[in-house]
């Protein structure tokens, strides 16, 4: 079963994950990664930390030779630029919205640093580097994956009319991961308007994922339903707030006709829907319709304008101080859900379909096709 | 770790759930579980079938003596009424909107029946049994649980003015778990006429635990936070499509200013907010103020007027039979999730206070409680 | 990953488990599990409660439709025929040798029944029924089991110059599962005596897989290695105190050049060894070699003749009660552990070969199969 | 619950590990880490690799600030010296009693050393480095380890008379970890003379454990069974074949009357016992005895004296390559085997004593203690 570790603070040495029961034969390529790392640091609207260390890069530990993947633990180490844990100072004055309370409170931790230092979305470089090794994987399987921004601040893209790969395309040339430009530009500018207030914008994105075939995830058991799963994979990133898949919130409004998704059959293509309001996931397993989830995340919490808190030691109530200044952080997150996404289908794939290299995967997968295309 | 598999068919001779690792020395009373598992069944808009068999009734099989746990597994059964899956006929067409398609294909299954008996929402009955049972628990620890339902095809309730305790007695006595009498007509009405219509609804619904101190579920590793696992506990149950923590989706419009809950201290209650637009969780963790997550669920696939679809042998249109005819399941949805709320929440107990017997894990609060208050 | 909950006291209403991730379309044969219970129940020295239950029947709860596995979670009851636990009077008087002194510690009981009831060895019969169904799946992919007493009271037997088929046919026939019919009789002799002085005895036996390719287990990372979850499988097991695979405890003993099996091939056989002293596990995986596992069990510590213990109450000595007057239970330990055994095999060949379903299984094990005699 | 990841190949450019839910506020030693590394290096008998990187040394990667634990994943580095991976050419000899043929077919990998770079025996520096975070961990609460070798080449140490304190002294000073000096003698010389045969040899050694109070572990779940899951972290090191606990192998041979641990008290100790034949398990719990554990270690695979196999690419025989030339590794291992039981043993601690920082952790501990000393 495929698992990982993730550690590493902020400000410490450098930020390290250890991914387990990779299949032996997968070539990886450190460029990609790298690129997808650089994903996660761009954005309008970041501030100069975000910027000053934009050149994240992965390095392999183990578990890889000569490029390609052994089998064994792959670990990958990505360096913190501005290390320096040690030497700085005790906070004691929580920031509202943050872990830092009730992590000091939960860890009995007087200096809150030692909280905010892994709490921090820092962490989520390395959720990208794994996302990135496995949409390698993900690829050889015919899996294609995007992430892209719905709104922000209020202001909502309009994709309906486009195609996965035009979305993807836009997305990944926008500034914002934004595929419809006239929405973009009126982010930005909702974007400028509220630094100059000195707050922050959160937003919405949505994953999509496609060549998924039916069958990955199961109904038989709460735990290993894949849209439970995503779920946790996706609430777990910093910031965000809620998750919905297929038409979500949406499906509560409508009537049922209007929701379920009919299914069609051809001779070359199988059985298929002319919808996807399920957004790819019935019963807790993939329908065979591209995975279509959504995110809600909130504003970054630390604003140039301060909220009120009380400091731990003293009690004295005081204005929450900046640590860090992006105004919003909406396509970050985006990749990290998308490498949130791309790490739970490889998990799937590999409850299903086993195998302990890239060949006998390979092998395994293309029986499975055969038989849903007999069935 | 506490955990639990459940097992059961819906025309099969009973469901069954193994609960593991709760502490000995927990009183359980079999009525307060029987009334869980009856505010499961009940609700307007529920068919002749969820009527039929509403005397869901639990029976300890084991780890239970003089109705107090002793620690060991504890098993439940809920006989079902209608146990003739042997008999039952073979089932060649897929419902849209159902896990039918997925998991014959997944399971290569010709006869559906094999797949819809157990991903039927039947299930849902031992997850409120072992819901019941943590509830009870978690009451020794003065946390109080409730759910109502926010809206139903459009409708919306308003509650915002409304006290807990207010809102859950309202939920309890009404006929589809809403504490607003207003919204609760016109949801009826709603439901009436959608009837007509031989089509379905959904709706969402709130779940809300009073009581939980901060530092449940942690910031350290992804899979350890309160509001993923939370996520999965919620997304994984059948029909749902969506999840929000707090202010939600509704958090990625508003700018931080309006999001972040400010923090205050007062000597006897230590620190808390004014506010609780987090929904009780920050960084993965309680932050002492009450938990709050709203679920959407799609309409009930199983229309009066069936959906188009496809026979797995013959590969013909036909349109989709009903086997079961709800109009709306929205309430029952909301006790199923406060069943898994309440399971989470224990485990997030277990976790932080560990413990073998409730002597000692009284003891282990009590002392956190102190530490936390002596902050 | 395929797991299971066992739950069940020993005066309880019945014994219970959860086996869940099994594939759909495996056969199940009633008969086949119940003649496995009977089993465990059989052999020379037993006492008269275990021959009063000596008809433990197994019952399908769920996952099974036709007596062919659905895919989903299959549980299993055995019904207690003295179920009296709510009854039966309290007990403060630990005996040496069980779980009553700790577990009545760590759970806070002062009624050890508390205790004892579930820490019974009663247990182990759901654990045959769940290696009953694995042989069955097993048994679809060519391998076969067994297991026999090799000593009782320092009487062993010579079992070096038989062949696997040779084996299983007389331990199945022998009162003691012993293969070595002098050997039996002369361990009867010594089971009669030892009785006579109100006294109990242990002993050691082996358990055989053959059949099991090259490649099942891991040794990427130490839980995934076989013989270590071969070694918690059987440890775990009531009264068991040693595990040893292949040589064991011979192998600390001997030279390098004594111990470690050469490596040969025919083209019609692929690679093998002549000799099997590595008991089938080389790195954490099969070898290709039969797997051979021996276990060490201490004599059952109700005696007749009892042990110094203390009140948990009065604090004042007593000698310990008899709860139960087994002489030797050896012969039912060892299809224990060969129900341990398979579940685990079957874990390994799902880890391995993944699969929903009996067709994709054997498809992709014939895959490797074809991929490793091409090798 | 605690847990690890490792990673790392034996020439590659380290070893790694990440260690998950350590409590915060343990203060760490890098100088003992270092010196237990060191320990694993010694032991007379040793070749010159594991001479030449004598100076492993652990470095902190995160989840440590000041010396003193964040409560956040620590992640731990291991450099290794003579990193060559990438440089090193192809292997397609199989060498007899180790991972390579079963490795390679499984994971299908022409070049060998994909695999062994793996399943090397240098893996156990990072196992070891776990280990001594938990030893510092145990130490808080006033357990003390020490693990001794028993025999080598069949000469026996008699130690039967020694206290704890004096074994472990002894031990630590002794080239061989053996606290019986004539032993160790005789122990030495039969290794000078196999290696000047050209040969290796195995071992059994002893992990015994001082200051566990009754309760670690559980009777009521087969997996949550302290001497499970001991066996498991045991039987998973490179070359151990056997493990037993208490008695062992010889409570199978002896009388149930000499066998149990009879019950006494004394209003200052509480409960105890007089002997400890059961290694201080019973039931799957510490009975508050020491724990007691053996095992056995197969002789080194690598012969100078070379073993037969065949080529995989040619399936020409040839005579086994040596890789390495230790001629025994037993004090090695059983300082592997201290850390791996020290590692399971906090694991229980946490679960039964919950806790997020030392402090709680503390608080806790002390309550249960109170606990059962006026049961």
């Amino acid at each position: 079963m495929l698992r990982y570790l993730s550690a590493g603070e902020s400000h410490g040495k450098c930020l390290i994950v250890i991914l387990e029961a990779m299949p032996a034969g997968l070539p990886l390529s450190i460029e990609f990664i790298n690129q997808e790392l650089k994903k996660r640091l761009s954005g309008y609207g970041r501030g100069p930390r975000s910027k000053g260390i934009e050149d994240d890069k992965i390095e392999f530990l183990s578990g890889v030779r000569k490029n390609v993947t052994l089998g064994s633990p792959i670990a990958m180490r990505i360096k913190n630029r501005d290390y320096k844990i040690d030497v700085l100072g005790e906070i004691s004055k929580p920031r509202p919205g943050h872990a830092d309370l009730a992590g000091a409170l939960k860890y009995n931790q007087k200096d809150i640093r030692n909280i905010l230092e892994r709490s921090s979305a820092r962490e989520t470089a390395v959720r990208v580097a794994v996302g990135a090794v496995c949409k390698l994987f993900l690829n050889e399987f015919g899996v294609d994956i995007l992430s892209h921004v719905v709104s922000i601040g209020g202001v909502e893209a309009d994709t309906k009319d486009l195609a996965f790969s035009e979305i993807k395309k836009r997305a990944d040339k926008s500034s914002l991961r934004c595929a419809d430009k006239t929405a973009e530009k009126l982010m930005r500018r909702e974007i400028d308007k509220i630094k100059g207030e000195k707050d922050t914008l959160g937003g919405t994105f949505e994953i999509m994922a496609k060549g998924v075939p039916a069958g990955i995830g199961s109904h038989v058991h709460y735990d290993r339903k894949l849209d439970g799963r995503l779920a946790l994979a996706l609430m777990s990133i910093q910031a965000i707030k809620g998750v919905e898949i297929g038409l979500g919130f949406d499906a509560a409004q409508r009537a049922g006709s209007d929701v379920h998704d009919e299914i069609y059959y051809q001779k070359t293509k199988g059985f298929y829907h002319k919808t996807n309001n399920a957004g790819g996931i019935e019963g807790g397993m993939s329908n065979g319709e591209p995975i279509v989830v959504r995110c809600a995340m909130k504003p970054i919490p630390t604003l140039m304008e301060p909220l009120a808190s009380v400091d731990i030691n003293s009690k004295k109530p005081f204005r929450a101080q900046v640590e860090r200044s992006d105004t919003t952080a909406v396509p970050a997150a985006a990749i990290v859900a998308e490498s949130a996404v791309s790490f739970e289908l490889v998990k799937g794939y590999l409850d299903k379909f086993g195998g302990d290299s890239m060949d006998e995967l390979k092998r395994n997968f293309k029986g499975y096709i055969g038989q849903i295309k007999k069935f």
